[in-house]
């Protein structure tokens, strides 16, 4: 097993001998000697080959391997003018061949972010990741799930995971991805929720962080067929707990990427989004959002439709840090969520809007918790007679209690926090539509 | 929100009012008195309705109110002779009624791992969550992963997502589940390694907890078709590595289920597995394990059939410790795994027992990194005209270097742990074959 890592070998003294593992991240020829950028994944360090210390065969041999090849390397640690240590090679073995070599290189320094090549990028995702800018942007996910994981473990909440197969679509079946397990018809999972629901009278305080699909034809920024859902459930709250609840994990979220993240950020050249620590965020109706597009001439968004991608983009311009939209229309919302007491033509959902024009970021709701407003719901969403929502009224028939949901896709939590274009640079393999994994 | 829970009310000093919500989770009437069990998340206290105390419209209505309801309670926190606190109860109230009444009642104590009422416990799993039990071995769930996810942290593995629609099934199609996206035939993930190898050229060290698919028919107590999958790989190692590694992580999975799960081991009422704990686990060849088989008349399998699960139940027998069983034949592992350099009829891969007749816990393997032996392999399972597996071929000419992996099922896991007799016990919402969720 490989114990001395890039950064070990950094840390170093100087003029120690020293074997190192790695994949030649670049190369450079300066007349008679060769300069090969060696890298694993904790940092590179050049390894310098000159005939007269490594030898003529050592030497074609270091200007012969292709870049992104794996390779051992062994010579004397030296120390430069400026403090920095390079290796004075002496020897240099292939552990595996690049023979493919696609442009640009995955470990060569260029714009991952640039439309032009996004093509390539993705074709060829499996090789890219190796690029410090991609595996920066993944490590900074698993950092975000890590410190998102953390709050709610501080705050009593259980990882609860729920099934990915369902026969119960959250919305209209449309958007739904169908599966046919041994003449079984179900759904990949819209939502964990129903499931939570269930849930969170036995456990009070619930989450899941998993997967989650969305068959809609969308090419926006902000959506993926295949994400990471982060979904929480809390028995006996209101909807201002759920948004005191929020506020308080973008909170910590933000401040302990801060924290954390600086050598993340400074590798993709960023900086944080902290216009998150900015609470309580304002709030504004979903009736003055339509008002605000249609006097500013954004759009002609008529109550009772659903705001597009579009519109959520401008209206996310309108404040400096997110911001709620409450008053959301009944006929916008699907069915598990409250109808407000005091308008019946609104629920109980709030949606955030993240700042920069990043659009939502997440919605939040009180839940229906009645069995009678559950069956006007589900009738209203012509769902009353289908079975495979028993087991959801199942439980509005056993003891219910007031609740409270959030939902939030990881990706879109990082776009906003990170600055990057798109939400498919924010998972391993995005699945975009149409657009397969792979070459 | 709910700030005083069932175990901050134990905690409080007598003879002080106090008010608290949660479920009847238990009802009993002794003459005069009623009394109501009522628990939350968090326990459970007994509330005492005496007429005198409480009135007579407060007691009728104690008597009345379906167990399983949600309820308010206030009144004074009393001492008992033996030192245990109720409440000497003035008030109820209903928040949700259980109009619908389950036999045995979810809250109720019976044994959950009873097979006669296995049916009616998977029909309303929805509800029978609440029972204790049950909620004890969900949070043990949360706790093993918790744990594992610890130890992946600190050893500086990665966490990464990898995708759950592929177009790569591992085995043969026949147990992989297809699902269509939008006109591209994919399946639901039957293992996240060919997403991992590509990812350990850029991190090294990198692991995956998600759910994993298999359609195979089988009704063991040791297959869903849906799961919990760990995997992890590591780039630069082994097989003694992996190996060395797969014990560290179940070493420090039992040590620390020990010292933190001593309430949840005393509610499921079962000793902890600590067999684990007995390192280096001893290693037995394929073919000693069919001669072991064939000698004692458990079976004939030959060399080069796979184990059956019944096989590895029996075999499991023979150590009071987990134990690998190396030297498995290429016609049995799929297309990824090493073939042993000093015998080519079988890999490099290792199965782990585990103890006590839980059968197959685990799998570890040195996988191919040279791309000739990929082809060979991949020619030799019928695969290697398939584009889909393109992506794989490209890791293996950009640098491949020796990696090692593990895959685990976190549902056997827990199974073993905890000495409960089925899986689909071990997962909140279990999906068995031809079995719905729900009712």
């Amino acid at each position: 097993m490989k114990t001395q890592f890039v950064s070990d070998t950094l840390g170093l003294a100087a003029q120690r001998k020293v074997s190192l593992a790695g994949w030649i991240a670049n190369r450079r020829r300066m007349g008679k000697v060769i300069f090969l950028e060696i890298c694993d994944s904790t940092g590179s360090i050049q390894a310098v080959f000159d005939k007269k210390e490594s030898g003529h065969e050592q030497f074609e041999l270091a200007k012969r391997i292709p870049p992104e090849s794996a390779v051992e390397i062994s010579g004397d640690l030296v120390e430069r003018h400026d403090g920095s240590k390079e290796i004075l090679a002496k020897n240099i073995k292939i552990v595996g061949l690049a023979d493919l070599q696609i442009s640009p290189r995955p470990r060569s320094d260029f714009d991952v972010f640039n439309e032009k090549i996004a093509n390539q990028l993705l074709s060829y995702r499996h090789l890219y990741l190796r690029n410090k800018k991609i595996m920066a942007i993944l490590r900074f996910r698993s950092l975000v799930m890590g410190i998102v994981r953390e709050w709610f473990a501080a705050n009593k909440f259980l990882e609860f995971d729920a099934p990915i197969l369902t026969p119960t679509p959250l919305y209209d079946g449309s958007t739904a991805i169908p599966v046919e397990v041994h003449g079984d018809s179900v759904y990949l999972t819209q939502c964990a929720g129903f499931y939570l629901e269930a849930a969170v009278h036995a456990f009070e305080r619930i989450y899941n962080m998993g997967p989650s699909f969305r068959g809609e034809e969308s090419r926006s920024k902000r959506h993926l067929m295949e994400y990471w859902h982060i979904k929480a459930e809390l028995a006996w709250g209101d909807r201002e707990d759920i948004i005191k609840l929020v506020e308080d994990i973008i909170i910590y979220t933000t401040d302990e990427c801060q924290k954390r993240g600086k050598d993340i950020l400074s590798t993709i050249n960023t900086e944080l989004c902290t216009d998150g620590l900015k609470v309580p965020y304002p709030r504004i109706t979903y009736e003055d959002a339509i008002r605000h597009l249609s006097k500013n001439g954004f759009s002609d968004a008529q109550f009772g439709q659903s705001l597009s991608s579009a519109e959520e983009e401008k209206l996310s311009k309108m404040f400096d840090s997110p911001f709620w939209i409450v008053g959301i229309p009944r006929s916008v919302e699907p069915f598990p969520y409250s109808i407000d007491p005091s308008d019946q033509r609104i629920t109980m959902v709030a949606d955030l809007i993240a700042s920069n024009g990043y659009g939502e970021l997440l919605g939040v709701a009180e839940k229906i918790f009645d069995p009678d407003m559950l069956d006007e719901r589900l009738k209203e969403k012509g769902k009353s007679e289908e079975s495979r929502y028993q087991f959801v009224k199942d439980v509005h028939h056993a003891g219910c209690v007031p609740h409270i949901a959030f939902g939030m896709g990881v990706e879109r939590l990082i776009r906003w926090l990170l600055n990057i274009p798109h939400v498919r640079d924010a998972i391993p393999f995005p699945r975009v539509v149409r657009r397969r994994i792979g070459p």
